[in-house]
């Protein structure tokens, strides 16, 4: 399906972002891939956000990966976002640890990496650094803007921010605010990282030490909030981890096993850095706390599709709909469906049919009205 | 109302706890507090179970203490646990920190800290303790067992083990097993600990060295669970926690001032070894896999109160319920109420009327059944 990998330097220390909350950075890369081809007409494009710990790699497969991009069910020729007629892009995020610039990048300005000293982050500089990436792709206005989760989020921003970017927003298990117990959960798994002595007050690159133990145990909390009670009931019951349960403090039961897993395999992939600004980003993030929050989709409405899950505990149900109700306030057109899944917050990431079927009845939809006309035959082919 | 605080060495090296799981431990001392007067017939003996992090010290006022016992609420004079009418017993949990024998102590045959080498403990064990106790108290038969959340896990196992014990038994908030969720908040909780430099395999005392990083991340995830979503949202919502947010990695929402305030003042009052051992109890408590689990107390009914709270997510009514039906099933005439509450598990700690009048209510009929005729000045009156 035309998987490419790229590099873009959107800011560099001459020209640097701008932040939302003062100051400004420089150099900024931003590493993303694309799937599927740009049409002539360059109204194919789909930006798709990736959630807290997501990456640009959203489908397709890497040589000697035995894994696909971490949104492969959705993203694909003949998949809900149709790489046969659709141009996907996805990139990392600013502040991750996937190849875009971040705390862990280099500092010009000292020649060691930033840590601490990166600047802390807000929605809105994630959507400056994509509405840059899209501008230097030559994109004049998406075809729509997707998000789970804390892409989600990302995807509403930009939707208030720029409407004038995009013809469609789907914004997937997520919330336009977190409440106390989401701040709660958050604050504790960053506690575990910055107070494990590895951490070395951010400088643990230089130090050559690392909060491995920090940062798993951040991951394991956060796991249990994004699966339901149910889904771990019925994966794991009260099975022991082997035959001859031991009956001691290590991995007695088979769900801990499963957390003890997930937590080793994301020390591989994420960095305790990128966890902090990332996560303390959807903290902040409270966009229709401004009066004046969506005058400006207001006046150029964007079709917006929120999608929730039955059981996602995480970002309920009532969270998607305050979106819905603010949106349509402001006289946004909204399709709103709460997917009846028991997976949670998870969910997202998973082909559960009706799902998939909103997402793709309502980007089809978005596909037919910008060519009535035009045959897929344009499009270079099935790749 | 006559608060007594007694040392009792209930087993010894010489003839020590034979264990459920096994192997045998002594000396065993346990820290215990009374309330009210027994009466001349012994009869009048309520013992209270405590919960995970709790202690001894149910009710009451120590000189110089800021705060009264943890359930004074529920227990006292003219309250539903009336100390006019009932004499009551709360001990130490064996494996605690607040005085009773646990793997703080030290270890007869090693002269050091047991740490880890203390043996695993089983809900089966404190019954034994406890009721080696109440022996020693020269009680033939309490006239309840009153218990929430762990402590009411251990009225259930009491209950099952030795119902001739006790006339009656109320067992609030709790569970007959706990779900991959619970066992799942748990284990992230314990690797919290174990994971801590401070922790040194369990030998933190002889090294000078503590696991507070651990033991404070394992203490504010648990409080998450402890709480509901309403009430921290109630509380805190979305506040900073100063007026001039500062916007960082520190302490900016109120949410999170709160938790690190408990976090802290758990730190002065609970020993991670010990929450590791009595976190670990919960987990393997499963009394009706056993198939004869109702077998005595079918043969000799204890009349039962089960209480749950609508909000408690970590202990649901769902979970209570099926404490009911294990036990209707077995012919134990349960009386049954889920308590309409938004402050989840800790309700169970809360003056809630309707919560405390069912508790009265019940206690109340106990009391009147055992001595129909017997006046209250036979008591000493109110102390």
């Amino acid at each position: 399906m035309n998987l490419e990998v790229h590099d873009a330097t959107l800011f560099t220390a001459q020209t640097p972002l701008k932040l939302a909350r003062g100051g400004q950075l420089g150099p900024i890369t931003i590493h993303y891939e694309t799937y599927g081809r740009l049409d002539s007409t360059k109204s194919n494009a789909v930006f798709v956000c990736h959630a807290l710990t997501g990456d640009a790699h959203a489908a397709g497969w890497h040589p000697g990966q035995a894994k696909p991009g971490w949104w492969d069910s959705m993203i694909g020729p003949g998949k809900p976002v149709d790489t046969d007629t659709m141009f996907v892009i996805c990139a990392n995020l600013l502040g991750g640890c996937q190849g875009s610039t971040g705390p862990g990048s280099i500092d010009p300005t000292t020649q060691a990496s930033y840590g601490l000293a990166f600047p802390i982050l807000d929605m809105r500089d994630f959507v400056t650094v994509h509405r840059a990436l899209v501008a230097h792709l030559g994109i004049k206005k998406l075809l729509a803007v997707v998000g789970g989760s804390l892409g989600g989020m990302q995807a509403l921003q930009w939707a208030l921010s720029a409407p004038q970017d995009m013809r469609n927003a789907v914004i997937i298990a997520a919330s336009s605010r977190l409440t106390a117990q989401n701040i709660a959960f958050s604050a504790v798994a960053r506690e575990a990282i910055m107070r494990d002595r590895g951490f070395a007050q951010g400088h643990y690159l230089e130090q050559g030490t690392s909060p491995d133990a920090g940062l798993s145990i951040a991951r394991m909390m956060a796991h249990i909030t994004y699966t339901s009670e149910s889904t771990l009931g019925r994966k794991f019951g009260r099975e022991p981890h082997k035959d001859d349960l031991v009956h001691g403090f290590g991995v007695d039961f088979a769900v801990e096993s499963y957390l003890k897993h997930q937590a080793d395999v994301f020390l591989d992939r994420f960095d305790a850095l990128s966890y902090l600004y990332l996560s303390r980003v959807m903290d902040y993030f409270d966009p229709f706390a401004r009066d004046d929050a969506c005058r400006l989709i207001g006046a150029d409405p964007v079709a917006v599709l929120v999608c929730s899950f039955s059981t996602d505990w995480r970002f309920s149900p009532a969270q998607s709909l305050r979106i819905v109700a603010k949106l349509e306030r402001a006289g946004v057109p909204v399709t709103y469906r709460e997917i009846d899944s028991g997976m949670g917050h998870d969910s997202f990431l998973m082909p559960i049919p009706p799902y998939h079927d909103v997402v793709r009845a309502f980007l089809t939809r978005a596909v037919s009205q910008i060519r009535p006309a035009t045959s897929l035959d344009d499009l270079g082919g099935r790749s």
